[in-house]
C-alpha cells in the first residue's frame, strides 16, 4: 500500500512551515521515511533524506545557506534536488562529490500547501485539479494535525455518512457548531459508485414531506480526500500517513465564488469546528488521549452525543480509540458501511494491481479530481439515475468559476 | 496460567468506581484483555470487550443510557449481557442486531467488590466465601491499588512469613506502624499443607520463655488470596493481574465481630500501614519506581530496615524491583521459601491437569474458603499435629459468627 | 565486541557517586548489566549484580552496613567480592550460605575514577598508564555524563579532526571557548599508524607562511580513549557502553606539570566548552534531544556552524542525531575517514581474534598507555617519518614529569 501512496503527489507541509528564503529546515517523517525540508536561496523547497550521505548527521541541524542545506558535522552542502555541491573535508581536487546524492524527492507549492512526490522518477503524476487548490487563496483556508492512528481509520470516518447522526448529534441544537448537518435520519439508503478518480457514494433520506429524497453526494478521490456536500464554504480532509500508526490530517475549507468571511474563519479556528485547537507550537491537537479528549460525562448527558466539545475532536477520539491500527478481523460492517467496503476494495485492487506492474490511472489524471459534492432533493429513487442527471454538478464544467 | 484464572470469579472493581445507575463507564484491564464495565438503569454491571463489535471504536466513550451502553460512533446499544439492543445505523426491518454479540462476562457485586467471570460459560464457578467477604459491609473496609510487576511477585510476598522480620522491621518501635508483628526470629521452623482451597502453612518458633511454639498459621487460596494471622482486626491480599507485567491488588481488612473503629481505618488510609497512598483520582501508589518509593536513606540508618515509611510500599518496592517479569532460573531459593515453593507448585500442577482437560476443585466449592489465619502458643512441634489440634480455629463451624 | 571490552579495565564512577564509607548504593548499568555499587565500611567499593542471588530483589534498596551489602528482603548480605557473609532467614546450622555466591565484579580506584574489571578472572588485565591518571589530582579535573547513541558514534568523532573545522566553527571568535583550536583547512592530509596500544593519527596542514608543514597528532586507545594535541593543560574522552544505545563519556583534561587553575576549571565547568551542564543531581546534559539541544538558529546564522552554544553539546547533538545506532551500511566515508576507518578495523580484528582465542596485546600492558598527543610545525611530508624524528615527544620517557 506503500507503494500506492507513492504513486501520487502528497501534501506534506503548510507552506508556514518554510516561510522565506534560507529558513530554517524542519523535519518531516511521510510514509515512514525521516526527511528534511528546506527553502533555499531562491525559494525552492528541497526534500532530502534527514541523515547525511556522509556519516549519517541530522541534516535537520544543517545551515541553510546560499542554495543549499550544509550538514554542519563536515560541511557537505546539497541543494533541492540532493546534488552534492560542496565537499570541503575531502581534498580540493576529489571528484567523491560528484558520486555522492543525497536521497532527495521532487516538492510543489500548489493549492496552498506543500507537495512531495515519493515515487518512482521515470513516472510523471500530475497535480490533482481539486477545486479547492484550484481556487484563490482568499477563498480558502487550509489546516493541519497530527492524529495517533493508520491513515485508513479516519479516511473511513470520511466515507461514512451514517456516524454523522450519531457521533456529532447535538441533543440541544444551539451548540452545535456552525452547518453541521445534524441529519435525523441514521439510517440512509446508500450507494456508491466507481470513478476514475475513486468513489462518489450517496446517501439518500426522506425528504420530511415523503414528497422526493434528500440526497447527499461525497466524493472519496485517490488516495485519500473526502468531499463533503453541505452550503458553501465547505470541504474536507486528507490524510498523509506518517507511519503505520500515524497520520497528518490535511483539512481544506473554501467558496468557489468568494473570499471567506470572517466570521467562517473564526469559526474554524475555534476548535470547536471542524478543525481542533493545537498545542501551540506544534499540530498535535489539544484535546487528546492524554486528556480523554476532554470527556465531559455531565455534557455527554445534555448536551452532545459525546461530551466532547469540538466536531473535529469526537472523530478523532473514536479513531484513535480503536487503537493505532485496528485488526479489522473483529468488525461487524453492516449496510451503513457499504462506502467504507468500497474504499477499501478500491485500495486493495489497485495495490494489488501495482504488484502486477498495472499502474493505478488517477495519479496521471489531475483532471479526474474535477469534481464537486451535492447535497438536493430530487425524485430520483435510484443513485445511477441521481447522478446521471445531476452530473453537470457532479463535475462541472466551470469548476471554481461559478456555483 | 491465564486459563486457570479464567476459572474463578476474580474482584476486578470497587463499587465505588460505579456508583449509581446510568454512571460514567470505566475501563478495566483484566488478564490482559481490555474491558468496559458499566452499572445500568436498573443497577446491574456489565463488563464489556472494549472495542465496539461494529467498526471498534471504544465503549468507554459510549453513553449509558436507559438500560444500555450506547456506542457514540454508530449508536449501537448493548446490554450487560452483551446482547445489541438497537442498532440504528442499520434499515428499521434490518435482523441484522441478532447476529452481534458483543463479548461480555457476568459479574456479581459481592464482599464489597464487583467480580467478574471470564470463564467458559458451561462451568458454574461458585463465589468463594471468604469470611472478609461474608462480614456486614461495616466490618470490613477494602482497598485496591496497581502494581507494576507480575501477580506472583506480589502473591510469594504473601506467603513468605520470613521477610516480615526484615523487609518490615523496625529498629525503632515506635515508628511501626499497627499490629506490625516485628518478629525477631527470623528463621522460622516452616511447614506447608497442601488443602482443597490452596495451601495452609505453619511458620514454628519457640517462645520467649522455652517452654512452648508460638505458632503462625497464615493461608494461600486459589488463585491468590492471602489470610494473614495476628490479632482482629486483619485481613490479606488479593492479586489480580491486569497482564503479564501488572497487578491489581485488593486488599481486605476486618473483624468478624463488630464494625471496624475510626482509629483502625485512619490507620489504614494513612499511607503507612497496608495500604499506600494514591495518586488523587487514580489506583497508582504516590510513592513509586520514579520518585525511588520515597527512600530516605538517614531512615534506613535510624528508624526501619529499608528507609521506606509505609509498610506496603517497602513491599512493593521490593516485588517491583525484581522488574516486570522475573527470571526466576536466577533465585536461590531457601528453606525459608518452602511456601513460596509449594505455591508454584500447586500452580504449575493446576494448570497442567486443566491443559489435560481436569478441572480444578476449588472454583465450584466456595465453602472451601471458609477458613480463618490463626496465631496460637502450643506445643506441638509438628505442623500437622498442631493443625489437627486446632481445627475447629483454622475452620470454624461459625465464620463470621463467632471469634 | 562486548566480549573485548571485558578484556579491559573500565572507568564506571566518579569517586564522589561513593563518597564516604557506608554510603548509600548506587546503581550502575555498564555492558548491558545492571549492577549496584557501594563502598564498605574500610572503604573498598564492591559491585555486584543489582539482583539479589535469593529471589532477585534490587540490591540498590540494599542497607550498606558494617563491611557488606544486606538485601532488604531477608536480609542476605554481602560483601565487596560478592561473598555471602549472613543469611539470617536459614537455621543457624546452614551451610546454604557458603553455596551461594552474588555475581560481583573487581574495581579499582586510580586516576580519580572507580574502575571496573568485568571479564575473566583468570586473566590479569592492568590498568592503563594514562598520564591523566597518573597526575597529581590537583593537575586534573575529571567530568562524567550520558548519551543516547552507541560507543562508537562517540568514539568515532574523537578521531576525526576534520569535524574541527565545521562542526565547532565559529565565525565570531570572540565567542569561541578556551582554546578550540579553528582550524582554516578543513581537508588536512591525513594519515593513521598501528600502535600496540591502539592507533596514533597525524593531521597535516600548510602552515600559513607556506614553509612547512603543522602537525597535529592524535591518539586512539583501546578500548575507547581519545588523547588531543594542543596546549596543556588538555585531555580527552573515554567512552564506557552502558548498553547499545547508550554511553557513558568520561572527560579528563590535566596540566603535567601544575595544577590546574581557577580560571582554566571554571571555563570547563561553564558547560560552553568541552563538557556539558548537567541536570542538577544527575549525569544526564541539560541541553538534549528533547530541547533540540538549544539549537537557536539566529545564532547559526551569526556566530557559529550549529547555532549551538556548549561545543560538547555540538558534538552530542550530532553523535546522537545519527540514531541510537547508525546503520553504517549507509554511509559514504571520504578520505577524511580514515582514522574513522582504521579504528574500526582495528576492533573488529580484535573482536574476530578474540573469537578465535587469540587475547588483545593492551589490556595486559599497562605501560603501552604512556603516550602523548602532539601539535607541532615540522618539514616532514610522510607521518612515518615525523613520527620517528618526534618519537620523544610522542612517547616521553619522563611522562608526567616534564613537559
Amino acid at each position: 500500500m506503500g507503494e500506492l501512496f507513492r504513486r501520487f503527489w502528497l501534501p506534506v507541509l503548510m507552506p508556514s512551515e518554510l516561510p522565506t528564503p534560507d529558513c530554517p529546515p524542519v523535519r518531516v517523517r511521510i510514509l515512514g521515511e525521516d526527511l528534511v525540508a528546506f527553502r533555499d536561496s531562491s525559494g525552492r523547497v528541497g526534500l532530502l533524506e534527514e541523515r547525511c550521505a556522509h556519516r549519517g548527521a541530522s541534516l535537520f541541524f544543517g545551515r541553510n545557506e546560499e542554495c543549499g542545506l550544509r550538514c554542519v558535522y563536515h560541511g557537505w552542502k546539497y541543494d533541492v534536488e540532493g546534488t552534492c555541491l560542496e565537499m570541503p573535508n575531502e581534498p580540493a581536487e576529489s571528484s567523491y562529490r560528484q558520486k555522492v546524492k543525497q536521497n532527495a524527492y521532487p516538492t510543489r507549492e500548489y493549492g496552498g500547501l506543500i507537495w512531495a512526490y515519493l515515487g518512482p522518477s521515470e513516472l510523471a503524476p500530475e497535480l490533482p485539479a481539486l477545486e479547492w487548490a484550484l481556487a484563490c487563496p482568499d477563498q480558502r483556508a487550509l489546516f493541519k494535525w497530527e492524529y495517533n492512528a493508520g491513515y485508513l481509520q479516519g479516511m473511513e470516518g470520511e466515507v461514512d455518512t451514517a456516524h454523522l447522526t450519531f457521533l456529532h448529534r447535538y441533543f440541544d441544537r444551539s451548540f452545535a457548531p456552525g452547518n453541521l448537518n445534524t441529519l435525523v435520519d441514521g439510517a440512509p439508503q446508500l450507494a456508491v459508485q466507481d470513478t476514475d478518480y475513486g468513489l462518489m457514494y450517496g446517501g439518500r433520506r426522506r425528504t420530511a414531506d415523503g414528497q422526493g429524497y434528500n440526497w447527499r453526494v461525497s466524493h472519496w478521490l485517490l488516495p485519500t480526500y473526502s468531499l463533503l456536500p453541505g452550503d458553501f464554504p465547505r470541504g474536507g480532509r486528507c490524510y498523509v500517513p506518517i507511519d503505520d500508526e500515524h497520520t497528518w490530517v490535511f483539512a481544506y475549507y473554501y467558496h468557489p465564488h468568494r473570499p471567506l468571511a470572517e466570521p467562517e474563519l473564526a469559526r474554524l479556528h475555534s476548535g470547536l469546528s471542524s478543525w481542533p485547537a493545537l498545542i501551540p507550537g506544534t499540530f498535535r491537537p489539544a484535546v487528546n488521549a492524554e486528556n480523554d479528549y476532554g470527556l465531559d460525562r455531565e455534557m455527554q448527558r445534555t448536551v452532545n452525543f459525546t461530551g466532547i466539545a469540538g466536531v473535529s475532536d469526537q472523530d478523532r477520539a473514536i479513531v484513535e480509540s480503536m487503537g493505532p491500527l485496528y485488526d479489522r478481523s473483529k468488525e461487524h460492517l453492516g449496510t451503513s458501511d457499504v462506502a467504507v467496503i468500497a474504499v477499501r476494495r478500491i485500495l486493495m485492487k489497485l495495490a494489488r494491481d501495482l504488484q502486477k506492474g498495472i499502474e493505478p490511472f488517477a495519479p496521471s489524471h489531475g483532471d479526474a479530481y474535477r469534481v464537486r459534492a451535492l447535497e438536493a432533493v430530487a425524485q430520483q429513487e435510484d443513485f445511477g439515475s441521481f447522478a446521471e442527471a445531476h452530473m453537470e454538478r457532479l463535475r462541472p464544467g466551470d469548476l471554481v468559476m461559478a456555483p
